[in-house]
């Protein structure tokens, strides 16, 4: 199946370097046997934090003080293959475009053969607590976006 | 099995009048084909929730402003019979005793044809959010626990 | 913000009819102080159930004898509004389009005052076990989809 | 609080060794800021799990050809200190005493302080899948059960 969001596929899990290791739940499990697709959005939640808190964007955010917080403006996953109970995933995070307030955030969860199970997106905007309006980035927030090896300790 | 915390069954399930309905929802499966285990405390959540709204105690502490807030000291569930995908359930809640600023709230899960299919009970202190004490129930908050029906609208 | 498959709003929010109502739980909101991202998910399936089951299709899927079971191919979640605690909502559900053996299912969260909350769509496939591969509707099947309001008992 | 499950806490907490590492995600926080209640109890099915992954009991269970399943007769959980988004726990398990066929399992969340956020104990029994009645333990799995160090890769 087509997924929109991918033009080449090869091309595109190449491009991830960031992920987030998991292993399925039995809670997470359902009557058919294998891990419910409402799921992986929590994965993607899980990576996407972990991905921000490495770049050292997540702890700004987190402080009440703080004059912006990420939005989560929409969410997608295509469910490739099965994934069971106890398997060992790597969610893959990647940042594939950014831009003035938003940026198109990428996942790939991929099992311990190292085959896709489910990929998504969506799209997270930084936005004023005050004003509810997007929060240009930063031109070192964009490099670190676009860039996470760059990443400097702030 | 025996329940420590029910002496005698049928007079403990005629205790009970409040209950929250629930439909038990796919995810909420595992691969054991029923009911998780760890879902009840969810169900038993909202019940309890419910029925602090009913005497009108929830709206207070949801304020940012109030003094107080509820805290769950400890919570316990016994599994009767297996719960499966779509069944109806009533999830029923009481305060079975009523401490200084405690309050012992008992729970019980009944199935469509009438039985009890788990029960449970935990205690819930009224804690003040600055002390982080007990703050003790005064007369009419103590008489609305174990008498919900005189409730008043406050 | 544009949404790839809404073309115009007021058409698209008057082709729903079926819904399920929920009320947000205590334990699906997080430390943003409103509904976590990932629980939008839970509702549509819950809803998507709903409905499958409202024409009749659910019974037969659930049956283990049954030799075709429904796959969720995608999901994806446009978040309008900020979601909060206890609020009542209508997760509406209706068939968009049908394939040759899947059905593009779309969704639509609706609060108290009448505003979409969130908004969002997923492929389902009729697939059958043995094969893994699509199962054709028949043509009683796709006219349920599309017509609801056309549901025999079967 | 008095612990109705622990006599002298020093002692109880000497008795583990075996622990489940979790780091508390965002989707397990509620609007009170903190871990949601019913959490705890997901991080208890994965530490018993775990040990019983450990010490090859789960390998058997969890074949579908398997003649006796384990059932989890009761949980309670109390709690001790707050616990907040993205700390660090151990989820210490062990079992305290052994019966004919149910073991009592205990359990301690630690934080990164070594503090006790929570703890907790629950039965869970060795079911026969036909008879639904106990099937008692056999020396070996009784022994493994109450010296997890004797474990042989069986």
């Amino acid at each position: 199946m087509k997924i929109p969001y991918i033009k080449d596929m090869e091309e595109w899990k190449a491009g991830f370097e960031f992920y987030y290791p998991v292993k399925v739940r039995f809670s997470e499990t359902d009557l058919f046997g294998h891990l419910n697709n409402t799921v992986p959005f929590i994965y993607f939640e899980q990576a996407r934090i972990e991905f921000l808190k490495h770049l050292g964007f997540m702890q700004n955010w987190l402080q009440t003080s703080h004059e912006s917080i990420p939005v989560v403006a929409n969410l997608q996953c295509d469910f490739l293959k099965q994934v069971f109970f106890d398997q060992e995933l790597k969610v893959y995070v990647k940042a594939e475009s950014v831009g003035n307030s938003s940026v198109d955030i990428h996942y790939m969860g991929m099992n311990a053969g190292g085959e896709p199970v489910f990929c998504g997106r969506g799209t997270m905007v930084q936005m004023g607590k005050a004003t509810g309006k997007g929060v240009p980035w930063t031109d070192q927030q964009r490099e670190l976006l676009l860039h996470p090896a760059l990443k400097i300790d702030v």
